[in-house]
């Protein structure tokens, strides 16, 4: 029998959507997510993990779908007091989303691992999956820009990606570790595919792939790698990644999104406004599915899931 | 011409609400209130200043007056969460106290004192007079019980003041000092009065007499010392003082209150519920004011204030 374990990487509320899609189609035991933790940050003495947050509400079905981030049925009483007494507002932080950073803030202050703390606060929502964060030590992106070095959520939130980028680092301990799960995800008998999210491959995929070890395990894998495209019609449905890839010199093209993965990629579903991206795409080599991505509803996150899962040549039920 | 500088020492909800009398009839520069620090606690991190908070909030004009403490049109949404996530719930943080909750804890680890941070806090909220922290340093109020030592929150949320109280001590490092504000104040050349506010005698203003050096001070002064007695128609307004008199071997009275503070104070002023006790406190040499104590609005607040002032012969406009 071959292996039907998927490990899905994700960032945050793109790719959580399509987590949850594969949450819904996949067994827990058949399933890992791999979630970017270089958009962690502390605030306010906060340990925010704005990714581990977004697939942790999409699989509890507590995201707000109006908004497209957050908690569902959001309120913003501690922010405007905090706003009245003169502290740092810049970072949007809603009352229950609050209740999640100082639950995390304080059982890592106690020792738990990051791993550690988000299965005890995903289990306790009702998460029967595994959600993972890609590395339990900080590995924090940073995008260069005219004003210098910033951290991610400076750049994102704060200057809202107004910049222009140059490049982009993530920084932590040389030779940062993937976390248990991940390691131990990357290394199972019974792999059988993984899959990209369709999640912005500079700022949320590329550190992930940063983790020690990790491009060099994808390298040597021997199961099929598929990629959502984070693109429809040949924009991004949501953040930076257009803007990014006209800084970074790039075409606002799947064949960008299809290049930066290079070799990883066995085979990219794109969305069907970007059909004609589809024959250049398979004339360099690349297997293509041409589908609906724009995920705005249950029913279309689980059919993207299962296009996924047959494109990696796993049987749904 | 003589001093005019009051020094108020108060606890929390009731003491917060002569407070707030004293300083609609005083200007900033006329008065200095200081707070018990004997209930601060930590809890998931934060730093939580319960008696601060409700001078605080009472002097902004904050202060919920239906349900008697915290913030007006308080909401409970990171609560909630904390629950729905399995962490520790007993003690109720509303959303936009934990504005305040989180402002305070910051900066306290960006290494300010209490006093500055207090000081910073209180001013953004619009508040000119001085809020003044009773030390920089943690002298905390724990109760011996048939369970053993109590942390004050413990002992008053978690248990709900249930255990039978033996005994109440300050935990602190031996010899903490008075916060700067307030052993200025205690000096100062013009210093006119001392107003002990409608607060328990031994859970809210002790821990304030047992700062070091405080009660000699308070010992040697040259100005009245005007208390607010707490109970109203032999019992506690609010809070658990009755009960705990009565545990610890004390009359549900006045007497108690007098003899509690025996050579401290100048003059008791007591509610005319409780004007039968007038006759054997002024037989034991104490001045006595009977008046209406129960501070339902900002006139009767206001009303105490000087009936306060009055007491301790100063003059107000």
């Amino acid at each position: 029998m071959s292996g039907k374990h998927v490990l899905a990487l994700s960032g945050g509320v793109g790719g959580a959507k399509l987590a949850a899609g594969l949450a819904a189609v996949l067994p827990p035991e058949d399933l890992t997510i791999v979630v970017n933790t270089g958009d962690d940050f502390e605030h306010l003495d906060l340990t925010i993990c704005p990714d581990i947050d977004s697939v942790t509400y999409a699989l509890a079905g507590l995201n707000d779908t109006e908004r497209g981030w957050g908690v569902k049925d959001e309120t913003w009483q501690a922010m405007a007091m905090l706003k009245a007494l003169g502290e740092a507002d810049w970072f949007n932080l809603g009352d229950r989303d609050l209740g999640m950073h100082l639950a995390r803030s304080w059982r890592l202050r106690t020792g738990e691992s990051l791993s550690d703390v988000t299965a005890r606060l995903t289990r306790a929502l009702g998460i029967a999956h595994a959600i993972v964060p890609m590395s339990d030590a900080p590995l924090r992106t940073q995008v260069c820009t005219s004003e210098g070095w910033l951290d991610f959520q400076r750049y994102f939130v704060a200057e809202q990606c107004r910049p222009v980028a140059t490049g982009i680092r993530f920084e932590g301990v040389p030779g940062t570790m993937p976390s248990p799960a991940f390691a131990a995800a990357l290394a199972r008998e019974d792999l059988a595919a993984i899959v990209v999210c369709p999640s912005n491959p500079y700022l949320s995929v590329d550190p992930i792939l940063s983790v020690d070890g990790v491009r060099e395990a994808l390298e040597a894998r021997k199961v099929p790698l598929v990629a959502v495209s984070p693109l429809v019609g040949g924009a991004a449905l949501k953040g930076p990644l257009a803007k990014l890839l006209g800084e970074l010199g790039q075409p606002v093209s799947n064949r960008a999104i299809a290049d930066h993965y290079g070799d990883l990629l066995d085979h990219l579903i794109i969305d069907e406004a970007d059909a004609a991206d589809a024959e250049g795409l398979r004339a360099s080599g690349l297997s293509v599915t041409i589908t609906e991505t724009v995920m705005c509803d249950a029913e279309v996150r689980e059919r993207l899931a299962r296009v996924a899962l047959s494109a990696a040549r796993i049987e749904t039920g």
